[in-house]
């Protein structure tokens, strides 16, 4: 593989997104990460290396914002073969208990994120007739459950575009996939909440999801796939 | 029946609203009217008579002027039995051509709007524990297609919100249910677009679901129905 | 409404069968009353009266006794306008202890029997060009379940021959309608399993679904609604 | 990868099955491989060689044929690992020209079989504690379109057969999923309907996604996913 592929992951943390640029930098990827919190892309830079890694402190709600970051990561390794959107922010409330405000931050957090994203690099994909754009869904983007309506209406939101963008860029050569994670992942707050290691989903596991996607052939791609650990009740 | 129902339709025009209101009037219900424009309510205060149907100037993205108008109805005539979310704002275009603002204007007229009207009348309905909420949904609530990324994400959305409102407020009561309208109303804009009345779907027809649903006994209840032509091919 | 008007229920036993045969009878129709027991039958021609219903003893999978029984009915009554598929066998058990006649009849009394049922009434629904065959789906027919897999199977396979032939007909004028009813049936069974009826859905509400469903003008028809009973987790 | 471990592929014929069989074997499997057509089988052996295949001429519509092929098998490898369901057959027709026989055979030929193999190989692989069940889905699989009620029937059983043995199975350790092929597979048939390479799915790409999902890890299943061409319309 060659080393001027660029992956972009969207949303860095210490958890999932750190997995996932991680293993596109071990495949040979150059990784691009955009966060807001400084730290999540310092961290991830030491870890990788400042040769592997470039992160760009980005307020993934705001379109110029992203398309500057993006611009910036391209200029340094060359053009997006990988965005991955890996941003939202969990809400779990009774429904009168969200506030107007909450509940657009919600949607602004996982959607306008991804639209941003989008808008950013597919006309570049769209150009080279390759890539991939794959999107982290959630139980909550194909079930909305009771204290889950500000996130479930944000992840459905997030599954409608994922399709919609699916059929509209698949003809023309870029691969459009949501990936349904129907469990809890292992790290820091399972931890904290004292989730069994056993009952979670390893984050390098998930990844290795993401790299088989970013590497389907044309002739068989998936829009839609759910994971979940072997415990898992559904 | 008694006079003293209240049914409020969020999201008054020319259309479907206006047999949903007329719908429930005929049977027997006051009907208030939430809408940007004065004519669109005016007209249905011509139709309905002033004795059945007030109507409030309501900006339906705002908490606050919701808040107020539900309040302003139920002052005049008792509190709310039904209230139907008949608000959208179709956007079809390839996602290149969308702007930011356009995407988040599509959300915001589809699902900040029924995220405002719940927030208004639900905490009446628990407390009663009885009454209905009804979402107008679209095709695009269950399948993005290209082109629709803007309309799909938004009805997604509401469909989620739908979901989850169902299963918070359902054991207490409140019926919350999700029409699917898979196919075009007959009305101004099918007729400005050339398409043949028998192939549209007529809005008293439609009204007459709502009606049906909204009437449900609680041992029996729909949450989630689709509805078309019978020429739709789908 | 005529009373020439013909409705068969296939499945005719002690719950919600009966009450859709006298829902339909309420309604102005003559009823006709397939069923494999005759005491079923008998039962139903007491309560409606020998003028409006007529049972014809009936082994359901075998497509010569339905298409005969079929017959005798539309020679009694006129043109069949209603179908509705009620046969079922219900069937919970681990997969293991499950052997493969059991799963074989319990697709047999779920599908085969639709199957029969549709090719008996289907020609002269199309010829008439109107006409509503109504299914009764289950939680099951959207969900397989651990321990439902025979019962799963064979209901997403009747929900999988609904949408077929919903495709197929829609568009002659025929209409097909599939009814996932997710809850416990309020009757002998729940009444053994000290199931409390406020948490059943009532064999009389249901009925009325069914009569709305055959009652759906051109323009607005469903093909598929789920029904719960208020209380119902789902 | 150890050489001791056994994937059996159920339905062999000249396209995928074999893709399928070639893909494990080259992984390390010995590959066991069933079918009514000998021919198919000695194909099959002749490629990949007699110490990695062999082939046991089956009815797998029958319990016993089945159960005591999987014997054989295991007999001569060992335990099994991994058991694709292939085995179907395509019926395309309108509802009214499909006989009743017909009808059945389709999903005798897809669903039964999968119920043999299932019960065949189900005990072991929960004694072990692991394994897989990897079952071919399709588009009538989630959509019942006109002209496919026979096929899409059958592979909606499927379906909801998957679904049961997932939630029994999983907890238990044995991963069983289902893959939706959603386009057609480049081969004998595509190449006599003139259907062009470009538009349809490689088989040996989409062996490649059953080798993943059998290698998945239990952090990280997938229960049903999606594939198809870039190209392909959905």
């Amino acid at each position: 593989m060659s080393n001027e592929k660029l992956a972009i992951v969207a949303g860095v943390g210490p958890g999932l997104s750190s997995s996932i640029a991680t293993a596109f930098s071990k495949a040979g990827y150059k990784v691009g990460g955009l966060a807001r919190r400084e730290e999540n892309l310092s961290n991830l830079a030491n870890s990788l290396g400042a040769d592997n890694f470039k992160g760009v402190k980005t307020d993934l709600t705001s379109p110029e914002e992203v398309a500057s970051a993006v611009a910036e990561l391209e200029e340094a390794y060359g053009p997006t073969a990988v965005y991955v959107h890996n941003a939202t922010s969990l809400l779990v409330k009774p429904f009168l208990d969200i506030s107007a405000d909450e509940f657009e931050m919600t949607w602004r957090s996982a959607v306008m994120t991804a639209f941003n994203g989008a808008q950013s690099v597919l006309p570049g994909l769209v150009e080279r007739g390759e890539g991939a754009f794959l999107i982290t869904g959630a139980t909550a983007a194909v079930r909305g459950g009771a204290n889950f309506s500000g996130f479930a209406s944000a992840k459905f939101a997030l599954r409608g575009l994922a399709q919609s963008l699916a059929r509209q860029f698949g003809p023309q050569g870029v691969h459009v996939a949501h990936v349904v994670i129907d469990g809890v992942i292992w790290g820091a707050s399972a931890k904290r909440f004292g989730v069994d290691r056993e009952k979670c989903m390893e984050p390098d596991d998930i990844a290795q999801v993401y790299l088989n996607l970013a590497h389907q052939p044309k002739s068989c791609w998936t829009h839609e796939m759910d994971i979940r650990p072997s415990t898992e009740n559904f």
